[in-house]
């Protein structure tokens, strides 16, 4: 990991300034839901200044009866609040060797929060959704040109589809973030939350629903944040959804000193997509003898769970490598190896923490 | 245009050698056939050495009764032959200002010639294409580790889908190229052909048909091979499909010294893709002035069709721009200006040719 002096702001690591890219600093992590002036924070473009009293979502495409709604029209629809794990496709790529392009997060791109808004479902129903609907286009309203490779010409929105049966099951439309209005760098006025995938399906700053019939090809879905998945002979390109399993320690971090014989709260949290985290393990010797640790509270579907493991630091002084890894209610867990497939995303193998022990 | 020496091999230009490309220098054109030894060479990795006594083609995937069958069963099948131009995609990438990556190919990445195989659908039927068919994944027996970025790892093969509507409309399995067994640069034992679609459709040494009901996401129609689409304000990924319509001078040839006040027959060929030329015109001042060239023959649907105009060249000595524009029996015509959501493929905007007049 890098170990250059980084600049915060509210508490929050610097990624970068423009477009804003900030990080909670794990080992902060307090409790089931972050405070939302320390979560995460990540932007790929400038933050559209939205007036709410100007703002409209409109519902389009494969649909009977396209529409449009405004704010207090949205707030007057049914509401529903639950928690979500939001965690960056690219969160840990600073741990990625050799170093690779894009926003060097640490453990901290991460965040669990409670979001209340609209079930997607409602206005998909109130639209009619077509027979032969494939895939609902959420539209962002952040957009600007893209100094990549092979990205297209002009101004690129920002936009991302998820398969219809995903946006009727659990999809909200958030208007409050942990019981307050959204802030604006976190999708004011609203935010989509797709529980369970990886944050860059949850549009931030959402200004349209477009139902289609075939698969969408849009940038951030093919060039950017996909991977590649190997079926038989043959490779193919797949948009990143769910989360895959990952535990991360919160404390103690990486290069603390820490006292022989003494007793240490090594604790985090594990999060799944679309079951529960039934097991979490360490082990202090860099993964040749494992422990559990001790879930904390009840399990939350698509939202983290908390976890912590007593340990009696050893007599000797000198190095010891802290591994964690999680396995949930569906059997899976945390590879050992990065797969290069996965490109610079989901990047959910283990990762030890180094401590000294003095 | 670059102006290196080029290095040739059997009349053509050699573009690479490993992986082997060559191109037909375009002045030669000399008749509606293109002669195989003339045919360009357009390959991704090292050329498969394949015994026909071994060589087996798969049918499978969303089928009621999969099979195989062998090279002696494929000829003894109903056959066709049919002329089809096959374009690169990449063709006239060296026009292309700044100057990117990619073979360097000039005006020669194209050719026509006639077809002997098996219509896929044939196959196709046999097999039993089950409802919900969408596409049909034609894999070559080509594959090899790829340099780019993004890049999947390990060996990629060389694959690529067409709807299923098109493979059961024209599509030839192809084991004979102008009468003879098809040569192993060609694709031996046995090339698709994809009529009106750029080459890299038309899989050289095919090995497995796979029906799918979901869009194929591999690396040539993704990652490579495909464009940028603005569909309102969203911009997606398309594969490449379609040869834009096209036409270009085979002579005179760029930098040629013509005599003033003589007769020049310029002449070349015009191409498009489900549809016919219907107008082929010359501007020899750069694109002020048009006139009509002559069609040559009857016009044959996915083959090139051949024109001529009788130019009297001015009698005052200096430079004259020659430019060409064909349009189809659709409507069609070639853009003026280059479109840069097509990246590095379908080049068919005008394509100037300066001569100089003494």
């Amino acid at each position: 990991m890098q170990q250059n002096e980084p600049k915060f702001r509210d508490g929050k690591i610097v990624r970068s300034e423009e477009p804003l890219n900030l990080e909670m600093p794990f080992e902060k992590l307090d409790g089931f839901v972050t405070p939302t002036d320390s979560f995460y924070v990540r932007c790929h473009f400038p933050i559209p200044k939205i007036d709410k009293k100007n703002w409209r979502l409109r519902v389009e495409g494969e649909v009977e009866k396209p529409f449009e709604l405004n704010y207090d029209e949205l707030l007057k629809l049914e509401s529903r609040t639950i928690p979500a794990t939001l965690e960056c496709a690219g969160n840990s790529r600073n741990f990625l060797e050799p170093k690779v392009k894009g926003v060097a997060w640490g453990l901290g791109a991460v965040g669990n929060a409670e979001w209340t808004g609209v079930p997607l479902s409602i206005l998909l129903d109130r639209a009619g959704v077509k027979a032969g609907a494939l895939e609902v286009i959420l539209e962002g309203a952040d957009a600007g040109p893209l100094e990549e490779p092979k990205q297209p010409s002009g101004n690129v929105q920002f936009a991302r589809s998820i398969p219809i049966a995903k946006a009727r099951a659990d999809v909200l439309l958030a208007y409050r973030m942990n019981g307050e209005e959204l802030p604006p760098q976190n999708g004011f006025p609203v935010r989509a939350i797709v529980p369970g995938w990886y944050a860059v399906a949850s549009i931030k700053w959402l200004q349209r629903v477009i139902v289609t019939d075939k698969p969408f090809g849009g940038y951030y879905q093919t060039l950017d944040y996909a991977y590649w998945e190997k079926r038989g002979d043959l490779t193919e390109l797949v948009p990143i959804s769910e989360m895959q399993i990952k535990a991360e320690i919160a404390q103690p971090v990486a290069n603390e000193i820490l006292q022989a014989n003494s007793n240490v709260r090594v604790h985090g949290a594990a999060w799944t997509s679309e079951g529960e985290i039934v097991r979490v393990e360490i082990s202090v010797d860099g993964g040749g003898n494992w422990a559990e640790a001790k879930l904390i509270d009840q399990p939350t579907r698509n939202a983290w769970r908390l976890w912590e493991y007593d340990w009696r630091t050893p007599s000797k002084p000198g190095k010891q490598t802290l591994v964690v890894r999680a396995t949930d209610s569906r059997g899976r867990t945390q590879p050992v190896e990065r797969d290069p497939d996965r490109g610079t995303y989901m990047i959910n193998h283990l990762l030890p923490v180094e401590v000294e022990i003095r």
